[in-house]
């Protein structure tokens, strides 16, 4: 007879491999606290040292996860728990560790701890790149960026692009021939929105957002955004970092980040937003699941399409700006005090081509995603040298949204990620937006009290649903199992083509 | 023919021990990170990730430290650096290293990490018991604090007393019978010293520093004066905490914190002078020393002495208000346009038995002391239970100081130490104390163009006097030898007691 959930939990065994899984994510979580640090407070000469830690907590990260004792654990576990029901906690464990081990036993714990090393530093030269516009003092670093992702790459290995090697990191079970036939028929629907948009421009202004707003009110609106969809400030906070990001060191402490710009209103609100939905998300992840790599989101994707739902889906539509209005009139009585609650709404959906991708409207931002994948893939099959990136960004930005960036610093320097060698990242973005509509439609299906409630500034019928749906698993199922789950089926375009053809037809007249 | 320095450098068991106490170093400065996020930044969410973060980053450095291959390496190189000059970097790392792992294979790592746990735990309950004033809150915390520590001391071993073998740690070739002789014929000059200036109370008069002063204008004053007297904020930062402290991730990031109050305007302004001189001890450490034993102080003792040096010696000195008190009236028009020098002077030298030991000053601080080293060590030694500290230590403050705390929070639970689990550190702040002035003296000795040179703003001469005869030398030799090397003798209470007399005769006309 195969052992219960219970008889596994107290196996020997079981408890060795939490041990090491414990280790390993405590491990994750120091890394985090110091990219957080070195984000939002370390100062300038603190970039040496801080590389170093980073790079020793990523070896000994891999080198944990990696000993061969977790590959005996594993092989005992793997019988014991095939019979139990799918997403126990103890089937779950064993699978997805199963899936971290193959892909981190595959990679030398040199080149884990030299990527560490060399993101670090990259992360800090770009910074300074960025301020500087200066892509030749960022290129040093991003090549061997690529070099080593490229390194990793072909140590994991792939059936058909080097990209899928990589892609399967963010986005497990994801491959290139997978997502290019979804975004192609994106691309076909969207180029025709952005078109029919482009001929009807004027009819959407956005001059609300552009009166000059004080950063102190800015941060004050965010705070109480952030409180208003749910986010626990006993168990996170909010600063400001050139890019905004989440990260979690644990159930109890999921931090964001914003960043404010005085002459445009929209760009600290919708950042916080975004990250709040991320944050959200990590923050609903059941405290048992703690120190495994259970305590997770299900994939890059499904994490954006909580960011995103919340972003767009519901912090850009009109019930949001009549819940909204009263509270940011009340910080901002000069500048909004005799404003509506649609001449917002329109405003922060204004759609036009542009050069900065977080801060793209909804219908553009995707093809910025297209562009970013096209040069990955180039970069990785050597078809594009970094010292050409500048020149094939610029020619695809004409190409795709018909305007060249005024400088480097607003065009490739724009993105963090490759600083970071994340490489494989941002079509998850566009999944992720996919994703968002998907999943709030079914929301609604399932709870119709849903939008009304938006409206009163009551946000809690559709974060349960979330909580429940969603946020419940953790990183036990694929996207692709929790998407099945959660709508009947697989990821479709039609629902979010559907609602951008809707949303701005209405906005544009069209 | 015995190797030379290079030929040791360049040999591959240096090497290894090098990349072993790297590693170690690393995780030491990622815990520090994580320290001072915690009291800095953390929300209170975070408690429990963090001190399971922290318990598994003690226990890694721990066994990485004690591995037998680092013995090992130590018996080759201690042959072959023998006769290599004493502070040569070769000789000095296998001296410091050897005696650190001495220590480190003594303790258990299942001990140490138990300690970092308990430690970090405790930490967050002391911050919330002194805030409620409750004791018994963290009664459970110390309990468990004490029963660890001893299980350290009892591990480590001592000769003499449990005591020694925890200030061991502190400071290195210190024992109770070393200090206790010091201290009582300090106590026999300090306590008449008291009882001379309480009968002349009112001659000293510090109404001007509670006259109100907002939180903003100290906090720029602060980081003006850490400007000033060489505080490098490219390699380091200050923020606010509930215990002001200084902590170093590697020469290129030492951090400072203060507290502002804003009914004592002395309190923010000391804090951070006496947290500056912490920093910039570590900021003066030689960058070749990064990631070793030796990128560290010789002692506690000795880093007292350039905190107490700055912010006693200099920054409470007549010279010092000459130079300050402008940039403070530019600040404070209000409430100091119309001071002299002579009354701040007067004013931040008020000396009066109270309750708080950090906001002491220099006649009755070491009384401070005296209390905390009998009960640590009756604690120790079993003599006294957690359940009667309160009232032990309301005693012993009525017998030294004359007064009673008006509760546990300005009582026994004013100190952060025992949360961190740190017990025998108290007396190296009085060795810093006596250290201080000996060491002043002999810089002004050595440069007589000092304290000129402070009236007017230019505390560069002080400052390379440090650099080049202390904190040159990191953690290379021991306190006594420093001491022996940069005053010709052993430590002195003479010259701090000389200066005490005369200091504070002539404030109170004694």
């Amino acid at each position: 007879m195969s052992p219960s959930a219970e008889e596994v939990r107290s196996s020997s065994e079981f408890a060795e491999l939490l041990e090491i899984l414990g280790t390993v994510a405590d491990l994750h979580a120091a890394s985090a606290v110091l990219h957080w640090d070195q984000e939002t407070q370390m100062p300038p000469g603190g970039a040496t040292d801080r590389a170093l830690a980073l790079s020793t907590l990523a070896r000994l990260g891999h080198e944990t996860l990696v000993q061969p004792r977790v590959g005996e654990l594993l092989a005992r576990l793997e019988g014991r728990t095939a019979d139990l029901p799918y997403d126990s906690f103890e089937a779950s464990l064993v699978r997805v560790t199963r899936r971290h081990y193959q892909r981190a036993i595959k990679i030398p714990a040199r080149l884990a701890a030299e990527l560490a090393e060399a993101a670090s530093l990259a992360t800090d030269a770009w910074t300074r790149a960025k301020a500087a516009n200066d892509f030749g003092a960022f290129a040093p670093h991003l090549e061997r960026n690529v070099r080593l992702v490229r390194e990793v790459a072909d140590c994991i290995g792939y059936a058909q692009h080097r990209y899928d090697a990589l892609l399967d990191e963010y986005e497990p079970g994801m491959t290139l021939d997978d997502i290019r036939p979804l975004f192609a028929r994106l691309k076909d629907r969207l180029v025709p929105l952005v078109r029919a948009i482009a001929r009807r421009a004027e009819a959407v202004d956005d001059a609300v957002l552009h009166q000059g707003y004080d950063e102190a009110g800015q941060w004050r609106l965010t705070v109480e955004v952030l409180r208003a969809i749910g986010y626990d400030f006993q168990r996170g906070r909010q600063d400001r970092s050139a890019h905004p990001f989440t990260t979690s060191f644990g159930p109890g402490d999921v931090r964001v980040t914003t960043r404010i710009d005085p002459n445009d209103f929209s760009s600290a609100l919708y950042s916080s937003i975004h990250e709040g939905g991320h944050a959200l998300y990590e923050q609903g992840i059941p405290e048992a699941l703690r120190r495994t790599p259970l305590f997770d989101g299900a994939s890059l994707g499904i994490h954006e399409s909580q960011s995103r739902l919340w972003e767009n889906v519901v912090g850009r539509s009109r019930a949001f700006w009549r819940f909204l209005l009263p509270k940011a009139q009340a910080i901002f009585p000069e500048q909004l005090g005799r404003a509506d609650a649609e001449t917002l709404y329109r405003a922060v959906n204004r759609s036009q081509p542009s050069e900065i991708r977080t801060e793209a409207d909804e219908v553009t931002y995707n093809l910025h995603i297209f562009l970013r994948l096209e040069i990955e893939d180039d970069l990785l099959e050597g078809r594009l040298s970094v010292a050409d990136l500048p020149d094939a960004w610029n020619a695809k930005m004409e190409a795709y949204l018909g305007l060249r960036p005024r400088d480097d610093a607003h065009g490739v320097l724009q993105d963090i990620h490759w600083s970071h060698a994340s490489i494989g990242y941002f079509p998850t973005y566009t999944l992720g937006n996919i994703l968002s509509v998907q999943f709030y439609e079914q929301a609604c299906r399932e709870r119709p009290e849903i939008p009304d409630a938006i409206e009163h500034g009551d946000f809690a019928p559709l974060l349960s649903w979330l909580r429940e749906r969603i946020h419940v698993h953790g990183a036990k199922l694929t996207p692709q199992e929790l998407v099945q789950r959660v709508t009947g089926g697989p990821i479709r375009i039609e629902p979010y083509v559907a609602y951008l053809e809707r949303k701005y037809g209405e906005l544009y007249g069209l």
